[in-house]
């Protein structure tokens, strides 16, 4: 564990890498059992979901909304189909940004995307299912049994506002229209705020929302999540410029033969790290109230700053 | 109004005309209201999710999900958001379906389709908002003030199913695999009862549920609405085969030219009519239990038969 996790708040015995082997394995035993149908079904559309939803990620959005919810004394296991329905959402947007007419990508997490697979066709629809079985395990009562209602309708709500024009698709349609133009730093935060911020803030929101959280408790996971997606996004950027393409699975370099603007581009190699320090700084400082059962959140904080892949 | 609408439960001064034209202005003026900005929008995204979803469509799966409240009782405009919501959903998958890697259309409503005016990438993303859009609306507790949210959470858990791999995504996958293959009658119904059937069979369940209908009025209405898919179908293919392209907004002939098979081509135009006034008639039978609220419906299914457009 790296020194500055031994600080306030920080159980000393916490592993941060069996707990996220711990979440990640959750949420992978969970997708695989909401879409059911191995290598031998027939159906094309459920192969091209499964092959990318499947495919290894990190599963961060999962693993920040159960951990929010655990934070505030809930259990990950109560809010895991939320928490698979935030990764769905997540894949499917990855499914669409590699198309042909988006980013027009070959790789993704160290596999062929799933249009070179598929064929734009069903990468397409592949991506329209994902969003909306997304929803349909958000609003399917009998998966949370015993969650009120009305927090299954709230957390459904907020994560349509984040996924949706507001959010993250208006944040992609942003970055289209950026690129090979000159955008400011302003921009590249409003394009980071909601192509990514908003699903990995909201991530935090649905684990608080239905653990029941109160308002200020809300509010502090709320601004953790937040700066998080920030923070993760400049860390990304960094990762294209310096990353090992094995590890990340995929070429760095990207965004610059793209001419995509990146915080790098913009502020350099050394402030984007520093900026990056700072707001994870800031995102550990709004769970200041929070007890030990908040380490989790603490520890992947951190985690952001150091990842390789 | 055609002698065989003389019949029983019709009340005889009903107009449909008058019917369809103002729960059709009910529908585009909350569908205006639902996603702001006019011509002068800057943000492209929201002109093009405008763009097709106030193109002028008949609005028939929004009129069917009205006219199931109203049939056991329920007010229209207190399920309008969520027949509104089915709309969206139908329009996000006409926007999808006309892309060149699917049907490459040009027109569509007698206008040029969302990518050949806004590029391919804003049609994916205006495609992807719309579905979005729909669960917001559909999870949004103010819009259906005083609606028991698990009401609320049980059709939009139900529209999910229908218009996901399940239902129209899977049927849309069928079709393309279809496209230039031999295919027969059995095929055939199960491409449409998954890829406009489901829709149009959950619209009607749609505003049964959220008016609190009881378990044999649901599943009239469901039985209804299933058959009404059909029948729209095949007079679909009718229409492409002899329709007025004038009234239609679009060519026809598509399918025969894109090797689609349709009911006229596997059992004629005659036997394709007799089919469509069958399954007509057994609609309107799933409705005897009902009073003269369901008039509206029976009325709808007559009209599947003799539309021009």
């Amino acid at each position: 564990m790296p020194d500055r996790l031994r600080g306030k708040n920080v159980n000393p015995d916490f592993s941060l890498v069996a707990y996220l082997s711990d979440r990640k394995a959750l949420v992978d035993g969970a997708l695989d059992e909401y879409l059911p149908g191995g290598q031998n079904d027939p159906s094309v559309i459920v192969q091209a979901v499964r092959y990318s939803l499947l495919a290894g990620g990190k599963r961060i959005r999962p693993i920040l909304c159960m951990a929010a919810a655990e934070a505030i004394g809930g259990e990950a296991e109560a809010v895991l189909p939320a928490a698979c329905a935030l990764e769905m959402i997540h894949t499917y947007s990855l499914i669409h940004d590699d198309l042909p007419a988006m980013d027009n990508d070959n790789y993704r997490r160290g596999r062929l995307t799933s249009h070179k697979v598929f064929g734009e066709d069903i990468a397409i629809l592949a991506g329209d299912a994902l969003l909306t079985e997304a929803f349909r395990l958000l609003t399917n009562r009998e998966g949370m049994p015993g969650m009120p209602p009305d927090r299954l309708l709230d957390v459904a709500r907020e994560i349509a506002e984040a996924a949706g024009y507001r959010g993250m698709v208006g944040g992609q349609v942003l970055d289209i229209r950026a690129e090979g133009e000159e955008v400011g730093l302003e921009t590249l935060y409003a394009i980071h705020r909601r192509k990514t911020g908003a699903l990995l803030r909201v991530s935090t929101r649905v684990g608080a929302i239905l653990a029941g959280a109160g308002k200020e408790a809300l509010a502090g996971l709320s601004d953790y999540g937040g700066k998080i997606g920030l923070a993760f996004q400049i860390a990304d950027d960094i990762l294209d410029v310096e990353g090992d393409p094995l590890l990340l699975g995929k070429g760095t370099g990207s965004d610059a033969a793209r001419g995509k603007v990146t915080f790098p581009a913009l502020m350099g190699i050394d402030a984007s790290r520093a900026r990056a320090a700072d707001i994870v700084m800031d995102a550990i400082s709004s769970l200041a109230s929070f007890d030990d059962r908040a380490t989790p959140l603490r520890a992947i904080a951190h985690y952001i700053l150091e990842r390789r892949s």
